[in-house]
């Protein structure tokens, strides 16, 4: 985090931290040690995908990629922190010459991406860098995580955001967030998935992000009554205050607010069965002439149980979720990979694969094509970047040449934009919760030709020889 | 994290940062808003406990507990941030007061907490804090956080370093875990847990934890041959090169590596069928007369995985666990909450308690008492703090009085070994992975007839009256 006491920079604020540099694992720089040592500098190519799309998703929403250009713009390593890894045991063999390159380290590398909130799928490249191998080589680590926490969240908060049917969604969920960092990252990313506003207050501060929040169990118990509770509470917030009802009993929660005489603007429901006390709490109220005072439910919601209230018919107006939003609880983690497609040698470009077993890449740079037909998505097609179809929209755009932002950093509400957008294009099977259609994606035939033969190469003959 | 270029010192980096108060749900804030402006200035203590353990944890490693002392002792609003604050719109009715008392905001509470390692269950308090309850109040969202998620990895960590059976277990997981700012913590929770290394070299860095990796995938792939690939990287690191096998094929790699000549640390497996490639892969080694060359497994292992290899005989020295781990994957919330449980009332400290469906909290203060026998822990008794049991050991121990530590930070080396001392006094059917014996954890008899009594005077009569 910044650390200057001045203003913050939207979006910069996570990324631009002193001990970000760190944020490393031990190999990427033993790997860049050994390559400067030998005098390795070809420039490298590397693709971040996600291998596989889990069962639960149907398509993911890419987020995270202003935090990676963010980190890779401002990359450095100070002369502590080298003399930090100067100083480890795995290091003792490493000559000098490495760490004063460490201290000079710039990334001058060429990024093309996917813009902030677009829809994507499995084998689909997020993010493509070309620059020297010991830059692209570093930066794996933090591109991967950054980039594969923010699209696990969005790609969650875009499926509980449909549930709701265009209800709000508030995103609850730092407390059950991985860690106090995670819990803003959460938020940002919850945003950019089409939710309404976050109770994370760094969050809104860093990127603008519409604050909302209620009143804990806590405030109620306080006080000697929970009418006298409701009472101070409206007190202070006329306007906004919503009351939470059901630390002792839900409904006679509700009758004591609704019985102060004093309008306000909701209560929340925190426990029980939701659908059925909704309609109590909904008639109630309207009996006492509150038909404005919304209905706030939360309680270890999700997509799935929110479809459920949704359903029967609940009388909810507004959802607030929390750990299974912020943890993305069912699935709570993405195959993310960054693999080296291509390489240089002696001045040529050549395409690189893995063969593992089971984990097999495409070699070579990619884009991606999406094809629309009747103002849907109807298919896209993984090719070799210098492929052409003038019909589709080449999904990879350039973002940055020479280690600079090339066009506009775009902030967290352009991004939401496109996720909305996204999603009234994508087809309707394929926002089902349960058992949706799965998108159409293929690749090309020149891609499958380069990968023939980039397999025979390696495994045509003894690998060793 | 640290504005100042100097030196780190180790574990604050994480909760020093200006930005950490704000990471904070916008009704802590609101709530503290309304306490203040209603004059209530009572003392209040809150529980931080585990509601439930989830089916698939037998125990829990109670840690964060550091990071939140650390995040008490320094948290401070900003002008800034008071500003920030001031003209958001949920504070519009807000009297001017309560900004002037933010910027002069000191945490002045006291409290109790286990020592981090402990080894905790279901409703046992792992942190009380007592303090004004605007104080109490404001701290709560991170205290939960940062408590929460340190406890879900350390937590999960034991497991796997159980599973592993003596064996070493390297913690790879930063780029899959949630955000770059987990991966630093679940780096940290999971050496506390049991682990012997990391590969996050912040988390080396800032909390002295021994650093850990091998070559990646794209190393290999660099140059023409594999076998040119592991002569470079031994050149640099002839002795701690683990040289990643499974790039083409694991077999034919492991030869190539064995017909080097040359001694090396180890091999690393990341793909296919470990249990058995490591016999076939430990035989090449073995006729090469590299029988100190380590094997190292990796590739979305979990402690199942770990145990079932271990069961068959796998001829594994490490193991490498990522994602599974720095997620808690098949666990990746645990159900913590923040409870009011007393509070001030002219003078008088009177209990508080919570009874939502399925949500009831016990009222007062309470003490941790843990029964032993014969060297091993027989059973737990949540207990009212002012009740004595001479035989047993109070869990909870004074960590902080106005505001500042009270005895001695604990580092992750000593929380470690308190885990690993916690372990063995465990007894062993509550170790198993599968359908594990529960631990035994009563409630005192004068806790239960507290309840009661705070039940009758909530829910005997209208609670509005």
């Amino acid at each position: 985090m910044p650390s200057g006491a001045g203003r913050q920079t939207q979006g910069k604020a996570m990324e631009s931290t002193e001990n970000t540099s760190l944020i490393v694992d031990l190999y990427e720089l033993t790997m860049a040690a050994a390559y400067f040592q030998n005098r390795v500098r070809s420039v490298a190519t590397f693709e971040l995908f996600v291998r596989e799309m889990p069962p639960e998703r149907s398509y993911l929403v890419a987020a995270g990629i202003e935090s990676a250009l963010d980190y890779l713009q401002s990359l450095r390593f100070t002369a502590d922190q080298v003399e930090f890894l100067r100083a480890q045991p795995a290091f003792r063999t490493v000559q000098p010459g490495f760490f004063d390159f460490l201290e000079k380290f710039r990334f001058t590398g060429e990024v093309h991406a996917v813009p902030e909130g677009t829809l994507v799928f499995g084998e689909e490249p997020l993010l493509r860098v070309t620059a020297p191998i010991l830059e692209a080589q570093i930066v794996e680590t933090y591109l991967l995580s950054v980039i594969h926490f923010e699209t696990l969240i969005a790609s969650k908060a875009a499926r509980v955001v449909e549930a709701a049917r265009g209800r709000s969604v508030l995103e609850f969920g730092t407390r059950r967030a991985h860690g106090p960092e995670a819990g803003v990252r959460a938020a940002k990313a919850a945003f950019v998935g089409g939710c309404e506003a976050t109770s994370n207050v760094l969050a809104g501060r860093l990127y603008g992000i519409p604050l909302a929040g209620t009143a804990a169990h806590s405030w109620s118990m306080v006080f000697p009554t929970e009418r006298e509770g409701f009472e101070r509470l409206l007190d202070v917030f006329p306007e906004t205050a919503i009351l939470l009802v059901d630390t002792y009993d839900a409904i006679r929660g509700t009758e004591v607010a609704a019985a102060l005489g004093r309008k306000f603007k909701g209560v929340r429901l925190d426990s029980g069965d939701l659908g059925k006390m909704s309609h109590q709490v909904r008639r109630i109220l309207d009996a006492h002439g509150l038909q404005e005072t919304r209905i706030v439910a939360s309680g270890d919601l999700d997509e799935h149980k929110i479809d459920a209230l949704l359903e029967q018919g609940a009388a909810i107006d507004i959802f607030g979720v929390g750990t299974q939003l912020a943890t993305s609880g069912d699935v709570p983690s993405l195959g993310v990979v960054y693999k080296l497609v291509e390489i240089e040698r002696d001045g040529k470009l050549e395409p690189r694969a893995k063969f593992s077993d089971q984990k097999v890449s495409y070699p070579g740079r990619k884009q991606v094509f999406r094809f629309s037909r009747d103002g849907r998505f109807a298919e896209d097609l993984i090719a070799c970047a210098h492929e052409e179809f003038p019909e589709a929209s080449p999904l990879l755009q350039p973002v940055m040449r020479d280690g600079r932002r090339v066009g506009l950093k775009t902030d967290v509400h352009e991004n939401r934009s496109r996720v909305l957008a996204g999603l009234s294009q994508l087809p309707e099977a394929c926002k089902r919760l349960d058992r949706p259609g799965s998108y159409p994606v293929r690749k090309s035939p020149a891609l499958e030709k380069l990968l023939g033969e980039v397999r025979n190469h390696y495994l045509g003959r003894p690998v060793g020889s």
